[in-house]
């Protein structure tokens, strides 16, 4: 991604935010996150965030997905003494698709990216709306993807390692490599 | 607190939640807690919160300070293998006054209430605006009041034990003693 096409992509995540009332500092945006996973398909496969805190013991997060924009499946493993990452997903605004195992919905209501689709093997679908949330666990496969409109959703969880997360999409890269 | 006293308290914080557009779901408006610390004074000395989530290890509430309302002196502090908790309080909507233990200010913007007034002994002033955060370490003693407008601010943190706080004024009882 080019310096020209972070700050394009930055400004249309930025919108979601004033849609949702969600107030940043000009710190925050100066640093806001545009993730594309190193699959140079951003639109489609990305994900938008600013991490408001991330200690020893906590982490909180606010994010968008553009509309049918999708955050590829993962899983935070444990490691070392870490038992691995909980989170919490709240809907702000708009609507998100969330695919965790178990019972596969069919059809599901998302669209599976072409790119890294054989990645993708969990289909259990939870859709949150504005004030709705879901817990995952450590060591919980997931992917989710915008609605229609796209969606903020708020993240509460134990500390972030995005180091440490598994991608099934060997092709992923989630922290940029400058080179 | 009688019933009808709680459910017009509830009625006045909720209102800051949709100035700041933040849904929450029909549940968590049935369980919304107004909490006056046993002081029968919940106008001056009350707190108005929703808690999302609190497990065995993070947590996040959402809470509304009314206009002057001030959520009373207190640390949290450690016990058994809990080094206490850890939290991040961002204003999202108006304004807060936050006080912690450091050079005092001289005035103070907050206004100290009369009741328990004897308890309030820290004085370092932060003043939160929207988008604006502070994290406070565990063993901090701390309290807060909403500015003109009140406030509404988000907070993040380890996970929660009210039972555990220790307060200021010996006459706050921060779980409802029903009886």
């Amino acid at each position: 991604m080019t310096q020209q096409q972070y700050l394009e992509a930055r400004q249309q995540a930025l919108a979601y935010f004033e849609k949702a009332g969600i107030v940043l500092t000009e710190e925050e945006v100066e640093h806001f996150e545009v993730a594309d996973f190193g699959l140079g398909d951003w639109r489609n496969v990305g994900l938008n965030l600013v991490t408001y805190v991330n200690t020893q013991r906590c982490c909180a997060k606010e994010m968008v997905l553009l509309p049918g924009q999708t955050c590829p499946q993962h899983t935070h493993v444990p490691f070392g003494d870490y038992p691995g990452k909980e989170e919490t997903f709240r809907c702000r605004w708009g609507q998100v698709y969330l695919y965790v195992a178990g019972e596969p919905a069919s059809p599901i209501r998302a669209q599976v990216p072409e790119t890294g689709k054989d990645s993708y093997t969990v289909f259990h679908e939870i859709v949150l709306k504005p004030g709705q949330q879901y817990t995952l666990t450590p060591n919980t496969p997931h992917w989710f993807q915008g609605g229609p409109e796209g969606a903020v959703v708020s993240e509460f969880s134990t500390t972030s390692y995005d180091e440490y997360d598994v991608f099934n999409d060997p092709a992923i890269r989630r922290i940029p490599e400058i080179g």
